[in-house]
């Protein structure tokens, strides 16, 4: 079988001429005569494709000055820990928005350290929105305000950043980021498992505002303690080289498709098409309220659920996999992250007509 | 420039055919029509990568059944936390040996954690051999002993396994794992970070006889429970997919080579060979006591520090490169693991022979 159309939700499709350079490269980097994956950490190759990789992602980003980049390992969810752990300051608190699996599992961690105060939970409607602005309960005092901007399993995507005033807002952002620009100043903190838009499972990318680093609460472990990962240049000890380097290619990719102003304008084109095929059919449908849809996470489910096997089979003989559904949702799931292809949404919607054409 | 001899600590030198075979099947594997990186890590693809490296790495270290295996993230120093956060086990104290730089780190980690017995320091001597099994002082109330086999910047490695009766010993065996056989029975908990003897950074091997699991200390991350991470099978959350499928192709490697023994064979000689040339000269010489050498890294020192910069610009001319020692030791350091050729080492010995002659 030749190269596949990939709806994984993570780890997911890469793009293929970013592996295509890796594969070239794999057993000499630039002549240096050996593989990324042998470099020591703090040899002088490997440092360019670490420096290289962190300015590209901040030209990509625009992240202001007073932001450090990360690359950690753990995913997000060692994230879920280091984040009270690091971002209580002294305070008892933080707000959470519990939006879907994420989120919840975001709250169910922190619980372990600190109060959490849901400031919004979206659970009584089955997590099929965002939250407005309006309906934050957010407590003044709180450390920090912690929410998902996109949920993987249940595609909900907040349409807007939230507005929490002097309290520092963090975002897990494994599955949006890179799909469009965002104002990082808005955020005290966004970070990211790779394994969605950036590059390969292991690596998780940390923006953090310099003013909250510094205390921690008792007991941190130190690979958890931002502050010494990000005096270490994230290199306290051995990092996840070949991820960091993996993950430049791609931000060097995104580079030359011109940025994250021209992803927003190709996801936005993907979603609305898949969307627009879904809603126009009687065969298809996907629950989440129209302004809360992801760019990234498409759910849909079929009119009759004793179909769901055929539809899997019948669209990986097509060469479209990975399509179903988290067990929590049921039904299917059409990841479209940046390295989707445009034609890979076409032919997974030419593929759903002709399946309804078969079976509606 | 070709493929060069690369004596890097760590990140390290991997089996040529290893990272061929690698990038063969970079954009789509065994016909799948996807890349390892691209897999769900719950697809049966990499399902059935993950099990068998598993199951190649318990019949190449002989795992006992009542062992759990785990493939985990945050190498060897968030293990130095996770280690007291989960083996104290109502205890208060556990005993360290302190042999070298990284046996150090690990004692300072634990500290935060737990009381620590310093059984043994071979600090006094420059850690320049491994203590005697007589000269330990074992606390027999202990939670567990925690020792490092090989102590990859002094180069000083255990030439016996630590008898330590009823109390668990636990070794970091980050520079050593897979370069002989070893009777695991003998341990409580063997760990490794991937970047030496495995594969690439970014991947942690644990080791873990199964009795061990259970209690974890209060604030005890989710993701250092060693309870959810083996019951998951290490799939509590996004494992690192492609350094596991990666050290799935070292085991297939090793065991094309014959296995461990085979190994032991191939990695005596190689360490006996540079050592003798080593002692057999005036112009270098190594600080460790004989019978505590470490047969992966072979630090020595030229008798005029002057000389330095050249052997390390004339060795790299000749394509042996990462041949610095570290910082803390001075001099040059040749790292060789189970990937580094016989030749590689013959080919630095004649390039030693060589500067000598031309500088001595």
């Amino acid at each position: 079988m030749s190269r596949v159309y990939n709806f994984s939700a993570g780890p997911a499709v890469l793009p293929e001429e970013v592996l295509l350079q890796a594969r070239d490269e794999m057993l000499n980097w630039h002549g240096c005569g050996m593989s990324v994956m042998e470099m020591s950490h703090r040899g002088k190759e490997f440092i360019s494709i670490a420096e290289e990789a962190e300015a590209d992602l901040r030209e990509l980003m625009a992240i202001p000055d007073n932001y450090k980049v990360m690359f950690l390992q753990g995913g997000a969810s060692s994230q879920f820990a280091a984040i009270p752990m690091n971002l209580l300051r002294g305070k008892q608190a933080a707000d959470y928005l519990s939006t879907g699996s994420w989120s919840k599992k975001a709250v169910s961690e922190a619980k372990r350290f600190c109060e959490v105060n849901v400031a919004a939970s979206t659970d009584g409607c089955n997590f099929t929105t965002a939250p407005a602005q309006a309906d934050l309960k957010l407590n003044p005092d709180a450390a920090y305000v912690h929410y998902t901007p996109n949920e993987t399993i249940q595609g909900v995507e907040f349409p807007y950043i939230p507005e929490t005033g002097d309290v520092p807002l963090v975002a897990d952002m494994s599955s949006a980021i890179l799909s469009r620009p965002v104002d990082v100043s808005k955020f005290g903190m966004i970070y990211a498992g790779a394994q969605k838009n950036i590059g390969p499972a292991g690596l998780t990318v940390v923006i953090l505002r310099e003013d909250l680093i510094g205390e921690t609460i008792p007991g941190t472990p130190t690979m958890f303690n931002y502050a010494t990962m990000s005096e270490g240049g994230s290199m306290y000890n051995t990092p996840p080289t070949y991820g960091w380097y993996f993950a430049g290619l791609v931000f060097k990719w995104l580079k030359r498709k011109g940025g994250l102003r021209a992803m927003e304008e190709v996801n936005e084109r993907k979603a609305a098409k898949l969307y627009a095929q879904i809603d126009g059919s009687e065969f298809y449908s996907n629950p989440v309220t129209p302004t809360s849809r992801s760019w990234m996470n498409v759910p849909f489910i079929l009119a009759n659920k004793e179909l769901d096997a055929s539809f899997l089979s019948q669209a990986k003989d097509a060469g479209l996999v990975t399509l179903k559904g988290h067990r929590s949702v049921g039904g299917m799931r059409a990841s479209i992250y940046n390295a989707m292809p445009e034609q890979g949404v076409e032919a997974l919607i030419d593929f759903m007509v002709d399946f309804e054409k078969r079976n509606g």
